[in-house]
């Protein structure tokens, strides 16, 4: 629900979201119970992935509102990675966190109506989900009913991306903007807090000119904004998701914050929680700066 | 593989491909221990999966030459009913059938990778998955290193799909046609069997029309086609899918088959593997006979 998220953002002051992508050779060595990440089998990766993330959550749970899973790096361990998902998401909701899965499913009828029940309904609970729109109406509706909220790809944050999302269409629309303008649509029948409705977009920050686009074009969807850190999106290129009441996107940081530990040397492997907390404080005075700046520009 | 796939195909006369969908509600009663499918719990539930497949497996295993589990269904049981994907994965594959996870993966770099790990490598060890190629190739170079297959969707079956994917852009061409040419592009560089590469794509037998067009303008990608018979799409219809040699494509069936039995009720429960094997040899002979009128036309 968006008035969910969009609360959470307010209490904590803060649009950023933390991606939970486990890497266990990055973990510390402690929470590998020193051993090599190769050596362990899937159940005990599941386990440090659990042990893991349960560290960063403790850690940043008063500072970010949202975390956000990905599902990939969960499955590549099998049933294991899964279990671990689902013991992820439970924690972190358990900690009035809102969870955003990363699955960028998409399918039709019973089919997608399955993935509902299993993201947004009773089996994992989450908040969010990401979705992918190529099929359609067919493919969004089913996510809907759920009354949760979706995140459809619109313009996404890799440098193939232009391939199909770049093109124009008859309409003079890019394809990115024809899938905002989706979900503008499918997002108005949905319940809505202040002007944003359940259908959210994802819009990369190595894409500032094309998020500055959408934020304008469709002025009712939320938007999830990947790429800031690692793939080299800035504080200052994320400032154009946000509207004139700094409001509307929220920016995911997930490498950044997880192994910041392992940044600069200087921690610890034992403090990498601690150094995750500073690196999400980080995160959050860099969007306050760059939404403040941009209003005395 | 597409060697792998074609000579499957060839082996068994039959371009055809079961859908693997469980929906507990319509196994047969002693596959639920003669309770209802919603009292079982979800550990209870995922041993009914694994039993219900195995029994459709072993009842068409020397007719089909592949099967389609789709994730939708498993994962709506968390863990419980990955596993049970994971079981009917490795069952399948150890009776010679080809599997193909119907999962419409989809993402970037490490996320990428690890979806290609997962399906395509040692965890889940399909032969091919199903891919969502919107995010253009940098979505779909980490599955193509595996050396196994991928099915990009093109033209999906469903009644919306035309919402985005009938679009015309600026070339001329149809946004699910440059989609076609991505595929084209994107297997060149992989290795063919005949005219065909590793990179397939997804184009519904509702689309008649369309199977035709993409056909034409794809000639090294094979075709999955989904959408026949619960979905409206007849035999008739799918022969345009299919090269002048009768090759490049395999039909799916899922409800079709699995659930025969319920078919015209003349079937006692306890034979919904020979009904379902009825089924698919009428599948069989179905195609044939649409591919063979299409020469004498």
């Amino acid at each position: 629900m968006i008035s969910k998220l969009m609360l959470a953002i307010q209490a904590k002051g803060n649009p950023s979201i933390c991606g939970l992508d486990p890497f266990p050779a990055l973990f510390p060595p402690h929470i590998l119970n020193n051993r090599s990440a190769d050596a362990l089998d899937r159940d005990a990766t599941a386990e440090a992935i659990i042990a893991f993330n349960k560290g960063i959550i403790d850690a940043v749970s008063d500072i970010v509102p949202a975390v956000k899973p990905q599902c990939a790096f969960y499955e590549q361990y099998g049933w294991q990675g899964v279990r671990a998902l689902e013991e992820t998401v439970k924690y972190a909701k358990n900690k009035g966190i809102f969870v955003l899965i990363d699955g960028k499913r998409n399918d039709i009828g019973s089919t997608a109506e399955g993935y509902a029940r299993a993201y947004l309904g009773d089996t994992f609970d989450a908040d969010a989900l990401t979705v992918n729109g190529y099929l359609g109406t067919d493919g969004i509706k089913p996510f809907l009913s759920t009354k949760r909220m979706i995140f459809v790809l619109a313009k996404t944050s890799n440098p193939s991306s232009g391939e199909l999302q770049d093109l124009r269409l008859n309409s003079g629309q890019t394809v990115s903007e024809k899938m905002a303008e989706l979900c503008e649509q499918w997002g108005a029948e949905t319940p809505h807090c202040g002007n944003y409705s359940n259908v959210g977009m994802v819009v990369g920050a190595t894409y500032p000119k094309e998020l500055a686009d959408l934020r304008e074009k469709a002025p009712h969807t939320f938007i999830l904004v990947p790429g800031y850190g690692a793939q080299g999106g800035g504080a200052a290129d994320i400032a154009a998701a946000f509207d004139s009441n700094d409001e509307g996107a929220i920016v995911n940081s997930s490498r950044g914050i997880l192994y910041a530990y392992k940044k600069d040397g200087s921690r610890p492997s034992e403090d990498f929680a601690s150094a995750a907390r500073d690196a999400a404080i980080e995160m959050k005075t860099a969007i306050a700066d760059a939404l403040n700046s941009r209003k005395t520009r």
